[in-house]
């Protein structure tokens, strides 16, 4: 339902690498209000850096020049998960002088990890994000925790924990339900770590739309994120924010939250200027709307 | 599954339009137990009158003669949302003499506007809505608050309030991503606005079944309809009361209510009613079973 | 993904019936760590014994040599629900002096035949159920209370209990909305009890495959249930633990609870095991793992 | 720490009796802005009408010459319970063909009944209730309503129902154990009916405050009114809301709530009213704030 | 309120010890319906069994004949708690062959001792515990599963695990806090294990009544059981079955449950009994209640 | 119950205000694992600095040495509450280019006042807070936040926001609920502004114990901060954890938590270590637990 522009695919197909602070993470604004972020640390597969994404994410989160993020993987692939070399020191090297020390520390670092997905939900922009090749791991447990989710015809996903000996325990377990329609699906995924290609990606919900190949997949991703990032930020924010609510709460309680959120929300100048927009019959796209 | 009979697609044909006390709403009932609303404002897209559904649905709630509602649209679409020119006076001039006066009085408001269609949901008769056309804004709120959804191939569904400005504050937002299991549509429709056709809501699970015209959708739903209205009325209501319950706790929550809710309604003289036409090799609806 | 082994075809293929203490499950243990657990009682449709189901899946829960277990019924059809002359003494016949004792006693039964199904849930083995032919009442009550569903491509499902009067009280209205992604689909089956064939229940998500006929069908439910029993079993029923936990809670209190539960689980040796089997390029399951 | 002034005594002393469209409550304004609600029906021993109720409370929830409500009974005591002649109809001579349609129509009574205190509960303006000799059944369910509970010394409470075979379902066993701290007490209360005296309901935490004689307890009752009704209406009727919000959920929620609802109640004009009147060292009672 | 029989006196005074199946557990029935527990080990200091609770207490909740149970002490003391040298076994020799295997056996066995407070809990009948000298460690997880509480002037509570090492997790940090208003309290006691003597565990609302001694104790709690085993099984059970879901609910919900609970249980007969006997002035003791 | 030493009521006398990086809080050491916290501006009433409480019990959540706190406040009261300077500009002077954006900007402000005392709740230390004189506003909040409070004879505590024309949004209206057992004079006390005096503070259970002056409460403080400090952490600290947990949370979730939480804590070497002290008639307080 849309058509990519050239000028986004061209900024959308080069981002350079990373530049400082973020060693892991190329950081780019190819649209207004749209922010690319990219894992770019070919040479590794991909591994996440667990410090980094939770300072990026922080710093958009108060950002009033991004409105939308869309999140992809430079190289050959999305991502193998969270750097095993980090980790091994961290879960099998433990720290303590006896059982009960050790799994208090033990019990800090899992919280940590937690922390580098849970920051990406936190954060009040969307998070569009776009898969080709591998998702394995803690790529899965990235994915779920961002908003819209896109893939190449050639991506595969794994949950792939239980082939090393243990629960997932950074946020597929607790995502993926909630993302996926079909509990015997999840069950099996996470079970057996077998990996899911793109069709049944697509047919089971996981993602929204499945491309032919990176380049229009890059392309979709950016025009979706044009579409978001041009409407009143405060009506994308404000559904994001209650849309997280709403998964965690009852309807009652989420109709309760809502009506005291929008009580302030529904002051906002952009209900007329979009009002305005639309008896004019123009997109809410043309609108310039205030920072937020 | 099911072949309409004729009587019941002459019945669905024609409602012949608003009767006192309403003014926007064709209530009729074309076979024993079973009550056809019919949004019928077509001069204004059949925009909804908050009031009206509030005094039919909680009339319908204690009305024996319903068992199951049918509820569509006249004309040319199903509904384009709630009425603006209302809500425009409600929301864009709100009263009070500072912010949190006018926050208080919107809020208000909003509880009003939820309460159009959590009037709905509390009605136990289960509610059949066939959507045929345009489905937009609070026309979305309506259909997630009614049980069973079918429309036409020439149906499309919008939820369109980030166009406008802001959050979906009337139920959408809480009910959509409780209703069909793809997190990611749920959420790229609400931040987009996009339009959703036919076959992605079927594919997505938001409506049971596609039929290719109006008329066959509504024979189809009379069908649908008679099949529910012709059992047990304690059995179809508790079921309604409990799945709603369900959804809203956890498993064990769940099974306990409806112990609790069981150890009364098992005491029915449907049951053995029920159990007897089985013997005979009836059908359940060959059953009268007293009024509820 | 998998090829079904000849060995494992032919133990799955004879059961040979049931042995005691059991007269309508018949269990046997076609592979090491599986356990094949068989409704075996056709003269009765596969009636479901309350009494034995508790038993065995109790004893399941702490018997190291099973690490998952395959569920299927023998004979013609997978179960036609929970013995009808069995509850009919129990519902149709309540004791008690008056209408308050009746529901009491009435409420105890109900929890007992709800138990019936729970203790399923409970055990920390994962439980694949292979359905052919028919599975109705009680029988979705059983299947929405495993992990995994496969199905023959002659299987169907029915939510039959609104044709015999009463509300679904053993599980089916609690669990079978957390089992698939439309909730219209949800409550149609609920409230008219028609019959859902297995095209319908994988496009559902209800089953995640379907199977040309029932010998393939148990080949890939043993072939999967290889896979899942050759891995950690401390992975594996932690997955299952939390996968359950997550079901009934908000994503941060299962995050909560995920790492107060791995902060002792990841000091398993296990994690080194599969470690070192993958730096080998060898698979997790030619790793031998002690006893849980 | 308050003493009380001639007129708000008199005011207090004699309410004239019921009004149209009341029959049993005696409504005045002895105050700017307080509303003296008085259970007047002595010769049914202030047996409370559950419709009466219901009107006048909604009424006041949207009366912005209402901030704040003192609540009492006329006569020798401040009431017997609900009206029993009432009752015995809708309880004692159930409608219905069977057990399941008499169950069915008995909850929608209980349903209504609850309505009679939760109404007070839902009224975002606070309920000081003052009694004076016996408090009994319906009483109970009644005060633990209201949110400031006062008593004279010859004050007596009874949690009653027990004694007449059934459970107290119209509020007491779900509020009362918020309401004070000791579990061991509630539970004597409940399963005893043994009467509390002024003593007990003041160490228990059940009142606040216990006043030598009822003209006492009123003067009181109005002076403490009296302060509450000179503070930000904004301020107070949003302290009602959020301390009902934060008893049933958790300190996080509550957190949580309260901020999405304080980001608009804090753009009041009344905290740069207050704060000027603080500077001035005046008391807030003497600021004038807008109607709410 | 209440003045003890002689015949009560002495039925209390004298247990004479335990019978099979039980070695550590006095059970007697003192008065119809009463049934009277002793934990009865005075050589172990009333050390409790688990098992023996468990069967105690499962078989009490469904017998007819038991309408209230009291329990106590026999001997110097109430009881130190929890046999230790049962426990050493289970916790300081812990079995697996790592530490995720010891961790999952670990649980299964504190599961287990959860258990033999719960089930005090489960039971319908309300539980009075009468606590006279020490009431160490397991003994304050017993109390605060009981539903009334009762001691003697020279009666004293320890929560005494931190001083072993480890966080109380068989009940006491989960119900100490629900049962007292006082939460810095609660902590003071649950953090230095210091104990607290009758007459704080008065004022702080732990007991309802303190006794001068065991005998004036034991009367007391003999009479306090006539009355409430004079009263309507289905009133006074329903009671405790409503309370606990109180607990653990918020009161919207708890209304919920209390309608779809009553709507059947108000149609006993022992409603119109108790009615009889209030109009013709007679104690509700004196009414026959069916069994229950 | 305990006497204190003169080491600690020197130690504890004179704090010698605040060292960097600190400005406002004085901390020190006066027992091994006791810090002392004192609020240290007397100049401003002690008016509490959000980000030097944060920074600081964020630091001490991760320090081994410090196994208890005890926070005092210097001079002449214990706090006014927060800066009302720091506030004014967040809360008096908004940004924001239309209510919606302001409204969203004072949202991140509250929620990072409302971090000030959650940090407190969330470092597993326990925290012992000692009030003398004025406890006016935030100051409330913070005590809520604590686990044991005490106070001096002169003290005395006010919920000040509604007279400033605010709920009161940072913590009291949470957690004075959940911290005082008499709902009614927790609202008397929100709903007025009243001040409440060290009597009722002890009769209400707000403070567990009252003292003659400040040096006395001190020395009590400290002496208790030892009791606590010379138990095992791994027991202290857990113990914390879990009555947090179980505040939130019914009792069957918090035994679950409990029981996932203590099968690795149970392995502690402490368990053993206390147990031997006891053996030998010895404190716990006399053991050496390793660093936690």
């Amino acid at each position: 339902w849309w058509s990519p522009g050239q000028a986004v695919v061209r900024a959308a197909a080069s981002s350079g690498g990373p530049r400082p602070p973020y060693t892991t993470l190329a950081v780019s604004q190819p649209q207004q209000f749209v922010t690319h972020v990219e894992l770019h640390r070919p040479e590794k597969l991909n591994a996440m850096s667990r410090a980094e994404m939770v300072e990026l994410f922080s710093e958009l989160a108060g950002n009033p020049d991004c409105r939308v993020v869309v999140f992809s993987g430079a190289g050959k692939m999305f991502t193998a998960g969270i750097d095993l070399m980090d980790m091994a020191s961290d879960v099998l090297q433990p720290v303590g002088e006896d059982t009960a020390r050790i799994s208090w520390n033990l019990r800090k670092k899992i919280a940590e990890y937690q922390e580098t997905f849970s920051v990406i939900e936190r954060c009040p922009k969307p998070v569009v994000v776009a898969v080709h090749g591998a998702c394995i791991g803690g790529g899965v447990d990235l994915i779920t925790a961002c908003d819209i989710r896109l893939c190449t015809q050639d991506a595969w996903f794994q949950v792939k924990e239980v082939d090393v000996g243990l629960a997932a325990d950074v946020g597929t377990l607790q995502r993926l339900p909630k993302v996926i329609g079909s509990r015997s699906l999840v069950n099996e995924l996470a079970l057996t770590a077998r990996k899911m290609f793109a069709d049944e990606a697509a047919s089971s919900g996981l993602v929204s739309r499945v491309f032919a190949d990176k380049e229009a997949m890059m392309a979709g991703a950016m025009e979706l994120a044009g579409e978001i990032a041009g409407r009143s930020p405060v009506a994308v924010q404000g559904t994001k924010v209650n849309l997280l609510y709403s998964r965690d709460h009852s309807v009652a309680e989420g109709l309760d939250y809502m009506a005291s959120w929008n009580m302030s929300m529904l002051q906002t100048e952009d209900v007329m200027k979009s009002a305005q927009a639309a008896l004019e019959k123009k997109s809410p796209k043309t609108v310039v709307f205030s920072k937020l």
